[in-house]
């Protein structure tokens, strides 16, 4: 019987390059392949932040997600066609570990912190080695950029997505004492406007793609609504304490 | 006028001195002074973790905790011991500092999410340049070796401490889709409690010092409350999205 390659599941850290760790350079480097999630005709930014480590002789495996533009009817869902999306790039990933090959499959932040890696861990590790390497997640580098401590001693922190409805929204960004609110995009308006509700507008922070190179820190106020791209977080720090 | 020196407040990681990143390694290389909070006689996770990476020549600056172990009486309080404790270690690395010397002060796990680094930050970072290097927190470790995701897609994720109220704990783990709960020790066997009451007991893992070289994972039912240490946390997952 053959030995069956590892999965490895690497996180690369919120986009500087210098935020990853020895372990995921290490691994990846000794990676014969490298896999990692992509949007159709985009290189990615999780493969933007580790080209420069890898040899050409490395396999590239892009995992290019389907395009969903139109509008979708029953039986037709989202749901449906992800998951088939995500059979398959398993069964891709799953030929070069049948094959003997160790994957490296690369994803931004942490791989386990809302990361595209779950859907092929929960595919796959029940049938071949997995081994994750954490990463540093957006939320932090978020926080690091800001220049803004997140949570002191007892306090409590929600990670709260901007998708969820407004009252929902309200009753758990009152309940916690530090809040991060993630995957805005769309939903930035409503997050604004129920922060502003809760008289938190004062003490929240903004940023766009936190460490990458096109980081971009922005008042509250300023921020266009209609702009505020996928990469971008709101953090409400704990208040201080005055130890 | 002398130019001041320039503090870095940089995450080393959960333990595992391989999770050090790239540019936390680099920086602390670096540093004229390495400064680090220690309890007294020990030598320290941070120190631990960075020490083989130091040169002879760069200067070790210990922050030793004060002990408290006798039972205050008021004036006296833990807060206003604390506080004159990190007066002084303020104090200790702003000597450095306007020297023209740069220091890193080293934090296990990231220095925003709970770490120490905050309450030299809050006293000095508006008189000096500041910058923090964000690291891989022990939340992330802990579900890396435990080989669970942590929160998929729109889920949200609480954040506790183990010293809530009981009645607070519980109100906070039925609203969340997903929990860490961290600072243990003598608040296991009611954080276990809660679990089991709200029918959490079976999905909830349990890590002690995750990513260090003396890591336990242990069955929940099988923790020694009175043994649990302070690194020690619990993860409750996010239901697995069935993409």
């Amino acid at each position: 019987m053959s030995i069956k390659g590892r999965l490895h599941g690497i996180g690369v850290g919120p986009g500087d390059p210098e935020l990853l760790t020895l372990k995921a350079l290490r691994l990846l480097k000794a990676a014969p392949v490298v896999a990692y999630f992509v949007a159709k005709g985009k290189k990615g930014n999780a493969f933007g932040i580790v080209e420069d480590h890898l040899e050409a002789q490395q396999e590239r495996l892009p995992l290019v997600y389907p395009v969903t533009t139109e509008a979708l009817e029953p039986p037709l869902s989202y749901e449906a066609i992800i998951a088939d999306f995500y059979d398959g790039a398993a069964q891709a990933v799953a030929g070069h570990l049948d094959a003997g090959r160790d994957v490296a499959v690369i994803c931004e932040g942490d791989p386990f912190f809302y990361g595209s890696y779950m859907y092929l861990h929960d595919r796959l590790a029940a049938r071949y080695e997995a081994q994750v390497v954490p990463g540093v997640c957006s939320m932090l580098g978020g926080a690091a950029v800001l220049g803004v401590p997140l949570v002191y001693r007892n306090q409590s922190l929600a990670v709260l997505s901007g998708v969820l409805p407004e009252d929902e929204l309200r009753r758990r960004l009152v309940d916690a004492d530090a809040a991060v609110i993630m995957k805005l995009g769309r939903n930035f308006e409503k997050v604004r406007r129920v922060l502003a509700e809760l008289g938190l507008a004062e003490r929240a922070l903004y940023v766009e793609r936190a460490t990458m190179s096109n980081q971009r820190i922005v008042p509250l106020d300023d921020v266009d609504p209609m702009a505020s791209p996928y990469f971008s977080l709101l953090v409400v720090p704990g208040e201080k304490w005055q130890a």
